[in-house]
């Protein structure tokens, strides 16, 4: 027990340590629980598993809010067990998605800065807040792990709360976290941060230790990261967006330095921050939501200065590097809760470069990044509205083909709006970038056909638009044929048109 | 002379008095020019009617950016002389509205905060700042008249400034405008604004007068609205949103006070907010964008404290009485650039309750308030945006039915999304009102249809979603039919069809 007094360092609550299956058993039918978890990172491990189980022999529905996606399979056992009413705000587990989009319980798709504003009016009232951490304080704060999500907006609203103290992270990520609650609406002050590394919290989560019903512990690593790694394509993506960030250096827009950089989730964004390895930028800072792998390699190779982010979700390998040697590391890192981290007021004062992954950009510059094929969920917008909104650049970037290039990801019309022509600055992907700001909807189509769209789809979008134009209109569009394309690729299993594809075998 | 001489407060300018004919001279081809003029309010009204009398004889193409639409037929005027290469960001004339719709230039349609950053950054850069003033003073700052839109960040960032001083808005408005420039992103400060009524920068807009290159004098009033007034219907669309927020008080998210209100340009939002005077709320605060003559009769009735904005866009009748007495309003009114009355920042941490006008919504909580039948532009996004994606409430308000009927407001699919499901809270029709917060897509629909939704589409909208419904996914759509209501009303002049509409004299 030497270690746990180390881990639990008020001693009245070492008499609440109980099993995962005592605490499951205080969660009743009906319950929201709000679960630290991000994007894999710092998720509750055991206590979910347990109700789960509990599940299987009695009759048991819940709510389950997060910060984001949870690791150890936790998203899958959930759905697969029949126990959601509601999940909410993000997952990225394919069996939890099957069971979204076949109706099983409702999945709420919402900007992850907006939960806590959420549970502060009450909108999300949670019962059970169940966070993994590192340790309890001797001044009562609860220090996260790998992530702090919605961790300290769950500590203060829920009505009991449940500790899952892990022991495989290591007690050295005290003092990394820096844990700030803006208030009220219409009392708050402003946020004091102008430096993605000012400090302007406390080290920990800040609770009232009599809501503290039960600890748990856990010894479990979080499940690393399934991005697959950089390719010779998305280096090729990268290179197009180090020509534009030099262009706006040259223009004096930026300096060498750029500005405060957020990299959204996924292979794509990841890789593409990888790129800039080989880039001429230096003394970069990181402002972002999840840090995945790229970001170490940038810290280790000193083109990364500083970096905040709320959660951490990186490969095994890198794991082991990165949290063997976490001292190393832990001045250059903070991890704040995800309405700071994703905060307008921060995004815009800071002026973020923002990076995300598109599944879909249309002719005007609306993207999709959440519906495929405008029907079905694939993992939710996350941060990318946050950030795309508020951010100095908007940046997003995708393969301009998917599934061996029967999909184009330019389309006449996106087959889901997240992200609005409004909130989009510039397109990237293997072909080329279009550089939207300032632009008429009538100029950008030609700048993303010809520099984004992949070759075999050029003809049928410049097709498309044409036919359009002649219909007039600010933003012209074919309505009868606007999602012909995705409807096609229902019917025959790609977006190519077989006389377009045929063409230039008769020139 | 003698009243120039209050007006022209530093005597070397005296000397650079001319004739708009010889301002409207200097203007070259291709330049880009920022005028001031926001909602028909603040404009610049004689130098740009000499340069398109100048156009009539010359070839002449100029961008026009300003705060949002122009008064005295000026937009108008520019689109018809065909000067325009390009105008950003708002408008709102019939003529110009068509010559957009025609292609005849470019129309870039952007959220109003964002161009001052664009003009930053030098994606919008200004030849000739224009800028309607009640005066310049000794220390050289320009005072603008009903509005200040973009007139600061124009002033600042244009090679030359042109000055139209109109004498007929009295002096008393110095001391009513409070000028604030954040600075650059990356090295800027928190925004020290905490409450609606706070004054945070100057009374004027300094520049250096070496810019001023001319001075104009103009002597006409601002064009008074062109709203319609509030009638029995949108007062009971305004009773819908009052129990809406008498909920909101109920269940402690609100006080009797609400919180700072945003309400946008139309004669809908204006109306809404005129169904206040009727309510139980009371010591309101308004921060919004444009003053229309509702919250001036909740400033006469005392309902209203305070109001800050960026522009005064009244009726005649209220401008008489408002303009004629202004000493009366001014303690309780504060007019403020663009970028700060819709400021990210100020709008999250003020916790705004925001309230504009949709064209059409979807069954999910798109919303499109731009393009008629996806195309054709109406107005633009203007400050919409900006308060929707950062409010604590986004409200959208609109009639079930547009066209007598012809049109239903409430849509399978919006034909164009400026608002995503993502940035929309509440709907609220004649009919009702739907709170969306929280709830997944499957569960909005049916508080769409139900309680917004014209009773004559609503059994059309459910056969729409019940066949979607069988195909499955997180929003269910059948893309084949998504926009087949908009291309109905194109081929029948009707989103009716015609066995529905029958269906229930068969019974
Ligand atoms: C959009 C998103 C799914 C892309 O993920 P990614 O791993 O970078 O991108 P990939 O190109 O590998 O695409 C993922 C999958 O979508 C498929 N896909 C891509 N474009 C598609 C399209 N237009 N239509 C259908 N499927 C498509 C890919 O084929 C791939 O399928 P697979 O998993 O069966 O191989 C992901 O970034 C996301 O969920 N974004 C929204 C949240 C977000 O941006 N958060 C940022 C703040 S942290
Ligand atoms: C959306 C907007 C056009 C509504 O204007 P409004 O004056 O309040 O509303 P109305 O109901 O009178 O509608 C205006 C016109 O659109 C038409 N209309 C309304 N819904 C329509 C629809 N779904 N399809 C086609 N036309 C529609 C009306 O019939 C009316 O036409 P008319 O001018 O020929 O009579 C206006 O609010 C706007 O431009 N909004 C975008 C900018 C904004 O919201 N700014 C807010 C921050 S200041």
């Amino acid at each position: 027990m030497e270690d746990i007094k180390n881990r639990i360092r008020i001693e009245e609550l070492l008499d609440r340590v109980v099993s995962a299956e005592e605490a499951a058993s205080w969660i009743e039918d009906g319950m929201s629980l709000g679960l630290s978890g991000f994007t894999r990172a710092g998720d509750v491990k055991v206590v979910p598993r347990a109700l789960v189980k509990r599940a299987e022999k009695e009759p048991l529905k819940v709510s389950v809010y997060t910060g984001a996606s949870l690791g150890a399979d936790t998203d899958k056992l959930l759905a697969e067990s029949g126990i959601l009413h509601k999940r909410s705000p993000f997952q990225a587990d394919p069996a939890m998605r099957k069971k979204i989009n076949e109706g099983d319980f409702y999945f709420v798709d919402i900007h992850l800065s907006h939960v806590a504003e959420l549970v502060r009016s009450g909108i999300i009232s949670i019962d059970y807040a169940i966070l993994e951490a590192v340790s309890i304080t001797e001044d009562g704060m609860i220090i996260p792990t790998t992530q702090v999500g919605n961790s300290a907006i769950f500590a203060e609203h829920a009505k009991n709360i449940i500790v899952e103290i892990n022991l495989a992270h290591p007690l050295s990520f005290e003092g990394v976290h820096d844990i700030y609650d803006p208030g009220k609406q219409g009392e708050r002050m402003p946020i004091p941060l102008i430096k993605a590394s000012d400090r302007i919290g406390t080290i920990g989560i800040p609770v009232d230790i009599n809501k503290i019903k039960g600890i748990v512990i856990n010894n479990e690593m979080d499940s690393p990261s399934t991005i697959v790694p950089p390719d010779e394509e998305t280096q090729i993506m990268a290179n197009h967006l180090i020509e534009f960030l030099r262009k706006e250096i040259a223009e004096g827009r930026l300096t060498n330095s750029l500005a405060p950089l957020q990299s959204g989730i996924g292979s794509v964004a990841n890789a593409v921050l990888h790129g800039l390895l080989v880039s001429e930028f230096e003394d970069l800072e990181v402002y972002s939501e999840v840090l995945q792998d790229a970001v170490f390699d940038l810290l280790d190779a000193g083109k990364v200065k500083f970096a905040s982010c709320c959660s951490i979700t990186i490969s095994e390998e890198k794991m082991k590097k990165v949290f063997g040697n976490f001292e190393k590391y832990k001045d250059r890192l903070m991890l704040r809760p995800q309405e700071i981290s994703n905060h307008p007021e921060l995004i815009r004062r800071l002026g973020l470069i923002s990076i995300n992954t598109a599944l879909e950009v249309d002719i005007y510059g609306n993207v999709n990044s959440t519906h495929v094929r405008g029907t079905h969920m694939m993992n939710g917008i996350g941060g990318s509205g946050d950030f795309a909104r508020n951010a100095r650049l908007a940046i997003f970037v995708t393969k301009s083909v998917a599934k061996g290039g029967t999909i184009s990801s330019i389309v006449p019309f996106v087959s889901h709006v997240d992200h609005t022509e409004h909130d989009v600055d510039v397109i990237v992907t293997e072909q080329g970038y279009a550089d939207l700001r300032g632009l008429a909807p009538r100029e950008r189509v030609e700048l993303i056909i010809e520099n984004c769209a992949h070759p075999s789809y050029r003809a049928q979008l410049r097709d498309y638009y044409y036919e359009a134009l002649a219909k007039g209109g600010q933003t012209p569009h074919n309505l009868e044929k606007a999602f012909s394309w995705h409807t096609n690729f229902e019917k025959t299993g790609t977006m190519l048109e077989t006389e377009k594809e045929l063409e230039p075998t008769k020139n």
